[in-house]
């Protein structure tokens, strides 16, 4: 405790680095992690993490806030940044559909103490899992979805999300997500899809893959945008598959590769280790 | 020595591993590895890989040839087959361009006795590479290419090819081979390329990549079919990325899979441990 | 359904994958995965794994047992074997202390069908996991142990397990079992321990792999034996870890990698895939 | 071009990357990429690399080295710390027995511009790599060794080595190298042995490695220091290996991940990722 963390992201200029560690030091702050990366020596983007030690943090981290606001935001032209106490648990929702391989990693992990989450609420278009999530002790909602009551299905989801969390995951939750819905849930939401090489597009990959004869299968984790699937990346790894392996197989294979990396995922971001840059990721991991 | 190898091919049916080993066992081998897969528990495609220990071998592979034919291929309907003296190297050519790290990577196998390869020709459309390969005691030839040379320069490749190589490995050759010159070259033809996640067609794989944020890059090995990069797949590995990397260090880190996969293909091909079936293989690896 | 498996071991010598693939043509089974290995090209040990589809299996098995003992075992000197329904899991008992990581994985694993598994019985030594066992529908049965009554206790366990079980897994159970234990328990025992580069002995292993400054961290699936961790391997892997990784950081990923080494060797042993020879095994995976 | 690399190691205060980075805005420079560990968040050890981008730094590096002597090291009891051109190549030496992979690997690198060094001499105690050496333009010293002969040759070895490189690479060379020799050579030494879990200690670890059946197997990069294997490690990896892979097959695999770990190591190395600490490192990588 009495560890925060601070995020910069800003067009690159000589002096950012001295000028945030300076009001680091001028509150203080003894800097224990640092991580900077630049995408170009000369007229790149600046990104920075810092994990700090304060005596006192919670007392200090409104007078921090307001000072940075005024020392350092317009100064440098800062785009995104965030200063927080690093002990407080991110509020998470996650959304989830019938596999449950992906959920229950996560609500082991939580209650374990391995994810900085405090899991609040899950929701689901499907009341299979609802007996396996209470036993955690936390709420889960059913909220069916058809093609018609879609609409009205987001706005009550909107409703039970918006304000009241910090990150929503979707653990395999099988329906798109509207663009109006990405746009009003007001936190960052993560998805998990299975991944292959070459990508099978449309229904059915894993027979696809079968049929294809791959020797690889992975997944990916990505921030979800309006078009599908195609959102910054944040974490992806494969697994390597046999020509014995049926299609049965190749899932069980997927799913483990997914629970991996949706959970690598969801600890990186809520350790605020992941700074979105357009389409892309810096991941400080 | 005195191992020897047999592979077959066929539609299932109930007695064929029986028979085979009985056939082996008739002509004074003992089986000393045996892999087989089948697609299907009733009605799928049989796939066998034996390595036997027959002594003197080389004074009865004729017979056992013939009586094979004779005893089995009919009998069972035998699609692919094949029975060889597994000391003999297999006779390889290379086409290379202009990088030098799967080339040089297979060289440096063989010559350490890695590779069961005899390399007999590399041939190149850049004279680059020349004295590298000759120091290895291969010979080099060079052919350059261009769009309007491409059906002549074809034609001599395939009068130095045809009939005097057992396999042709384009180890980064980037000319696009025509469907004549695959069908008439008269033995296998193992590519290499690099793989992401998502795909990137075109141009420029690795700026794309670098632009898009991918956290793996890949190689797939694969047998060269005239559509291009869609050949049956061997082999495939990826490895790790940062954000850290420039374009430079993803080209250097694509490098090292690349070489590592493509000899691994090669390896196996040349143990016989790669049975092709349609656009997919068995690798008994 | 209808799949049956076959394994065997023996000093190998010509003819007995023929002999064994002719019974069980002679059988009315046909052979859909073959996997077979020897030592050495000339006396070698044999090692052999079928699964074949016999329509009616569970009515002809008895006789093929009683023909396979008259018609192979004596003739080859076969000295391991065992032939089986593949559809029947095997009944598996746990023993467990206090972390839940290896546990729920195989738990979970097992529920969703996953594991060819009948899991009838977790032990442990501390109450704390009991609810959480329940939750799966399988009996969880506390016994403390102390030094005093360390024998009282094994006596106790053998009592649960003699007869009723054909495996017992040790998923992080903190006590060291008796020689005598292992010897009448009548069935595989399988355990899974951390394990380092170099390693470290005693205690604290993960305090002192990051005083030392290790780049990984891996897990070693074994068959226990009187030797502490010295049985035959079934399964390895490894974990890459940072500098910046603490104490906990560690353990989180070595709990990760444990739980997958520990679930991969139990769905090979009980697929019948692992092999023992002496002190080391033979793994068709 | 025209970027700086800076690394600093003291006991950790309030302060330092602040003074640091004022330090380098001061003196006209940009900071492109910066890692910082802390080993605790209270009294713990700093480690900072920093990039930067200074125009004209050649003209500057004389006076900005003496300046951050004046202005930090005293203040902040700078313990290790380096300042230099970071596309100035470092100086290397290798040292070589027989075997060549790990040579080949990184002459092939160093010449193909992956790594940033410029590669001086090759000593060895064999002459069997001389023509390979001297292929690349790279001298090569045959200087045997024998029991009598260790003091005079080390003395000839330091001779050719003292005051002319920036680092040695021991690439499986198979002499101990004196304390005596440690102390006097003047640059770090790296070193890459095999590692195995467990490990085997003495001679024939592959033997021994397949004797016990383990399913992977080990390279270790290191800092070479009295204590022969015991030095701080900079790279670990493993590879998997099969129960058909005899004692050649694991040696061409250990061959394959001793090459990567030694090659990674010193370009970490030579990027001045890597920093001591005691006996182990902490890797910026």
């Amino acid at each position: 405790s009495d560890l925060g963390r601070l995020t910069v992201q800003c067009a690159d200029r000589p002096g950012i680095v001295a000028a945030v560690s300076q009001f680091l030091t001028d509150h203080g702050a003894n800097i224990v992690e640092s991580d900077q990366a630049t995408t170009d020596p000369v007229d790149g983007q600046f990104f920075l993490r810092m994990t700090f030690h304060r005596p006192g943090l919670q007392a200090h981290l409104d007078d921090m806030t307001k000072n940075f606001t005024k020392a350092l935001v317009e100064k440098f032209e800062v785009t995104e940044w965030s200063l927080r106490d690093a002990s407080t648990p991110k509020r998470v929702a996650i959304m989830v559909s019938k596999y449950d391989h992906c959920l229950l990693d996560l609500l082991w992990r939580a209650r374990r103490g391995e994810l900085p989450v405090d899991i609040g609420l899950v929701i689901s278009n499907h009341a299979d899992l609802a007996s396996e999530v209470r036993t955690f002790g936390v709420p889960f909602v059913h909220m069916p979805v058809t093609r018609d009551t879609k609409p009205e299905a987001e706005a009550r989801q909107l409703q039970l999300l918006q304000g009241n969390f910090d990150l929503v995951v979707l653990a395999r939750y099988m329906q798109i997500l509207s663009a109006d819905f990405l746009a009003s849930v007001g936190c960052p939401v993560i998805n998990i899809h299975h991944s292959f090489l070459p990508p099978f597009a449309g229904a059915g990959p894993y027979e696809r893959a079968k049929e294809r004869g791959v020797k690889l299968i992975g997944a990916t984790a990505h921030y979800a945008t309006e078009d599908l699937d195609e959102g910054p990346i944040i974490e992806q790894d494969v697994v390597r598959v046999r020509h014995s392996d049926n299609i049965a197989a190749l899932k069980r294979r997927g799913a483990d590769v997914e629970r991996l990396v949706l959970s690598r995922a969801v600890l990186w971001h809520c350790e605020d280790r992941v700074l979105r840059q357009g389409n892309s990721t810096v991941v400080f991991s």
